[in-house]
């Protein structure tokens, strides 16, 4: 890590850090990002900035992966790449019905913009706006994308609205937590399948897919949008992927009851929910509510003494890095540079 | 709510919000200040501004409820707070570590600063910082706070360090969300029976306890800490208590699927999960995912068009306003003003 910037000033310990504060072992990151170029390098990889939202991270990772072309979930994820001139290839890799704030981005000078399209409706929002489009294939998640058989009539659409179709995305996202490696493969094969398809009968170009979990699955699709690889959550940790778990929570125990528990300062507004507790090494987690997290050490041990620091791994770190403002990376205890995670809202 | 403020510049309707935007009907927030003030007046209640983290809302409830002295969860709350100028007597009902940020805050000479402390580094802390405290009791929640029989030794420990002990606090949390009615009463009664035997043994002064769920079983509390009546949430609406929901986060149909669903724009990083999924009228959740939550339509009707504009209510208000930095206030489809969500982070 130190080789990227000049140490910044700033607290030099995490033990120095206002708690709760994420914290990003800086060698796990990188052996993330070179493990991953490894299988999927320059242009067979589109990193999704979602699970960061930091411009910061996402320079680190063009500069030491060679991923200079970026997905987002949110125009804000957009504006802020672009602004941090990072808008070489972007894709919204959802829909917008916002033409808007689209066509502000297409005309900036210093950008490559591509919205996801699986509607009349938002190919007429990518229409007024000018922005290049994949259309977006409903591949077995329940969510957005068009049916595969209707993808060619609406890129036909899409062209008859001027605009440049540039192949076909679908997200297999009802697979990628399927924790059987060999049924996992089973149903991206099949998810790709329905893509492939889909692709000719739009016409050729690219296609855009994938995640995480399925990021060495994907032989044959052009780019894989992947993200949550970067830094990592208890819950991809446990499917055997070849990534670290770099992203953790320093917390401060403010008090200890003589009934056995400890409560540290994280809860719900510190840590996305929605996978479950965050976990703690050689402590269970009890319950968390809005500040708190109360622990119960393992094996009958007494808690840590209240003024201890300890560190968390949340469950799901998407919306966990949602809640905060900075990333701290670090060196084992010492904090190299801290990032704004600048890419919140919408 | 005209009458508080002249109408602000921006977006004169919901449906020009950029979204997911959180709105506030501004009729239910103010009727829900009056039910509160009803039966908790000035001085008997201290408003909780972890529910919404905005000094101007905090202003409001002190202008129209004539409630001035705050409840707050975190130092960056009470470091807002005293910003504004609502300073006048702030309870930071957490333990924390940091002596040097509550010393900065009882240097202001335009606040009153009390902390809650349960352990002897706790007293240490806030007698570094010379604030009053307040003894946290253990009123039955796996939290913080020190054995009851431990409260009167503790508070003799603080009294010779040097500090005014205001009294005892008590949160009876495992109470505030039992759904029978007499149940969480006797549950009430028990906890601050174990209180007032802590201000007892403290030698008296100030109990400060409760929650919304609770507001009304407190009538030898001196003062309720209660914040989510305010903009309440799915979780308490279903309680029967006197307060409606006022708040609803405005979201946008961005697809739709021949398959019978709809998915609009908020997810995991507008929306606090650990309740459970939110409620939209006439729709089901189907899953939310970071940012898309798929709807069905119930009773076999059609998913409402690609651009629809539709309200979903969280199921926890605290966490959900957590992710979101604006409060849009609304008379119907009218946004009358827009407060800052100023409070956030730590």
């Amino acid at each position: 890590m130190r080789s990227i910037t000049a140490k910044q000033p700033g607290p030099t310990n995490t033990h120095d850090l206002t708690t709760p504060a994420l914290v990003v072992e800086g060698s796990s990151l990188d052996a993330n990002i070179a493990a991953m170029a490894l299988e999927r390098p320059a242009g067979r990889l589109r990193p999704h900035v979602k699970a960061f939202k930091s411009t910061q991270l996402a320079r680190h990772v063009s500069v030491r992966g060679g991923h200079r072309h970026f997905c987002c979930a949110t125009l804000a994820e957009m504006e802020g790449l672009a602004a941090a001139g990072l808008g070489e290839d972007l894709l919204l890799a959802n829909e917008t019905l916002d033409a808007d704030r689209l066509g502000a981005l297409v005309r900036r000078d210093d950008c490559r913009i591509t919205v996801a399209v699986d509607s009349p409706e938002t190919v007429d929002v990518a229409s007024s706006a000018g922005a290049d489009v994949l259309i977006d294939v409903d591949v077995g998640l329940p969510r957005c994308g068009c049916l595969p058989a209707d993808a060619g009539r609406l890129a036909d659409r899409a062209r008859r609205a001027g605009l440049n179709v540039r192949g076909v995305m679908g997200y297999e996202g009802h697979t990628v937590a399927e924790a059987d490696r060999d049924q996992r493969r089973r149903a991206v094969d099949e998810s790709m399948r329905l893509l492939a398809g889909a692709r000719d009968a739009v016409g050729g170009g690219l296609t855009s897919a994938g995640a995480t979990g399925t990021f060495d699955m994907h032989e044959s699709t052009d780019e894989v949008q992947a993200g949550s690889y970067l830094l990592m959550d208890s819950a991809y940790a446990s499917m055997g992927l070849p990534f670290a778990t770099a992203l953790s929570l320093e917390v401060t125990v403010i008090s200890r009851s003589p009934k056995g528990w400890c409560v540290v300062d994280c809860g719900l507004k510190s840590l996305g929910m929605d996978h479950g507790n965050p976990s703690v090494e050689g402590m269970s987690v009890f319950f968390c509510s809005d500040e708190h997290t109360t622990l119960l050490p393992t094996e009958g041990a007494e808690p840590p003494p209240v003024g201890t620091r300890l560190r968390v791994t949340p469950a799901h770190v998407d919306p966990t890095v949602a809640y905060h403002s900075l990333l701290h990376i670090t060196d084992g205890d010492d904090v190299i540079e801290t990032w704004p995670v600048d890419l919140r809202g919408w």
